[in-house]
């Protein structure tokens, strides 16, 4: 008991004193960046019929109007790798959710910074500073928090899952709430994808990381557009692409959203899928067998599709994954990895798969 | 003659030289960045009368919706100076305001980083990343970009005024146009001021660099918190404050926007303003008399309001300065000096009273 005991002060004094350097090392060290900054990309525009009447400036004629374009801020390290990291977030949020945390620490931005990735954080079309869209939209303020708490596997309202790897404290939860924002033109997948192929052909051959609600035009643009070289997405739920004739049955769900779908595409289509690496996520509190419980029930549908569509995609000559992170020993996640309380250890495993495929050089 | 033209090319060549060394200083030194982030602000949040439902989630019942903060992305330079420079954008536009200029060169952010001023860019509540917003709200597309480029002085659409430091290209101009993003709610002074301030109360003592409708909300937080050490206002039209009874005439003007009209506040609360360091700024083709040319006679009114507004500042003690920038030398510039060609010149401008009035320790 004596030794048992010791052993396992050390461990604990050795977790301290790992902990204490990553702190040190993220907490301390200033970034170096080579550059840094800001654009639109991709977009549609209209032009009014007539003539631009200087007298009469508030009236349409001849006047145009750009939107459906995606914002984009960029920064790239000293010394960075070749691939940058092209980072696409989900519904309801902007480019914020790879940025700091809720409860302040160092986001995916961040951490992949100094790792030497080159990144490059996207509002989508309509959503955050690239809020000009080219359709109608009406915004309500609608409370539905607690929906999202339980939605995003925080845990089942108010009660949070134990071990979840979300901070605990109210400032934090108010942030996590706050850096939603919403849509200022309803959501379309090819407008997305168009803007997201338009980067990849101003910036070249890189890594598309997306989150939830990105995964559909994220498989979409990778079909678009060969620049992207691997595709990386946390729990993508809608969205998966299968060939004509082989859309598998939908998987019932108790979850709100219901039964979940796959989209039938060309089999052609399908099949440049099959010539990049591809890693899927998913976090933890997601169920195993159907229940009646809807968020966890709601992300085992997304599971288990993922599964199936990684299986089919290598079948057919694929490399892609499915790693389902407490089976990795990663546990507690919700549905935002990336900034849980351990997305460090959440990162060391993306560091790791980008190595094994040569995606980090 | 000789002689003369001797001196010319020589001048040339310094030009030239200096122009060079300055490109290489801005295009090749990495940026050394000890810390930066993002976070929401201030705001406000409702509460739905009853108690969540776990089974009933999608109902409001007891539900919260959190809306009306700002939205702030910050970064600390290496050997950062003591006061931070908090910019808040204008009318349509976001944080974007001072990122990469239209044609891609480096915006106030960066130029102020390189100068080791910790920044920090806000969108203030109901725009871009903040757009969760305490109201209800509609969004249309509308074509009124021509206005746009008239109202904003590049020049009378389509002729762009000579000399004027703006870009010629068209992917500059579709850069410039779709850089703005619509509110997702009404445009809020008290709402905008409530945020901004909190921001101060938050980081401490430091400078607020306002854009033209951001400047009313810039001298609201001046007033509310003493932390605002300094104000710099960029083409500020409405929202200047005179104390009550001495609001002076309204300012006619030929501008889409009418006559210009001060505020009433109390005396006690314009004393606030005497007792820090105001600097305005606006750029070029705005009218010396009144004219039917209407963006020129907008900007007249704007300019007179300010010149009487610091003239009553100084004469309660103040110290207050407008600076006309073609008059300091400086000219061709736009609704937006600090992305122009010439924005550097106009950082120049902006360094110098900051050193003066001892600001950038």
């Amino acid at each position: 008991m004596r030794k048992i005991r010791n052993v396992s002060l050390i461990s604990i004094g050795c977790m301290l004193v790992a902990a204490l350097s990553l702190q040190a090392q993220h907490k301390n060290k200033p970034l170096h960046i080579a550059q840094q900054g800001s654009f639109a990309v991709g977009g549609t525009m209209l032009r009014e019929a007539g003539d631009f009447d200087l007298a009469q400036p508030l009236e349409a004629s001849g006047q145009t109007y750009h939107g459906d374009h995606a914002y984009v801020f960029y920064q790239v390290p000293a010394k960075a790798r070749s691939y940058p990291l092209v980072f696409l977030h989900g519904a309801g949020q902007s480019k914020k959710t790879w940025e700091s945390t809720p409860d302040g620490r160092e986001g995916f931005q961040n951490i992949f910074l100094r790792r030497r990735f080159p990144i490059y954080l996207l509002d989508q079309p309509r959503r955050g500073e690239a809020g000009k869209g080219m359709v109608e939209s009406s915004i309500k303020p609608t409370a539905d928090e607690q929906f999202w708490f339980t939605q995003f596997r925080i845990g089942n309202y108010p009660d949070y899952f134990p071990h979840v790897q979300f901070p605990r404290d109210s400032a934090s939860l108010v942030q996590f709430y706050r850096q939603m924002t919403p849509n200022t033109g309803s959501f379309d997948a090819q407008v997305v994808t168009a803007s997201v192929s338009s980067l990849f052909d101003k910036i070249g051959t890189g890594i598309l990381v997306t989150h939830s609600q990105g995964g559909g035009p994220g498989w979409l643009t990778a079909i678009a557009n060969s620049k992207v070289r691997a595709v990386v997405a946390y729990e993508p739920y809608s969205g998966f692409v299968f060939p004509e004739g082989e859309v598998p049955a939908a998987i019932a769900s108790s979850g709100l959203f219901g039964a979940l779908r796959g989209t039938a595409i060309p089999l052609a289509d399908f099949m440049k899928l099959t010539k990049i690496p591809i890693v899927i996520y998913y976090g933890d509190n997601i169920a195993k067998e159907p229940t009646t419980v809807w968020n966890k029930d709601h992300w085992r549908s997304g599971l288990e599709m993922a599964q199936q569509w990684a299986a089919l995609l290598n079948k057919y000559g694929g490399d892609a994954q499915v790693i389902h992170l407490p089976e990795a020993g990663i546990l507690g996640n919700t549905h935002f990895p990336f900034s849980d309380l351990n997305n460090v250890q959440v990162a060391d495993e993306l560091s790791r798969w980008l190595k094994q495929k040569g995606l980090d050089k």
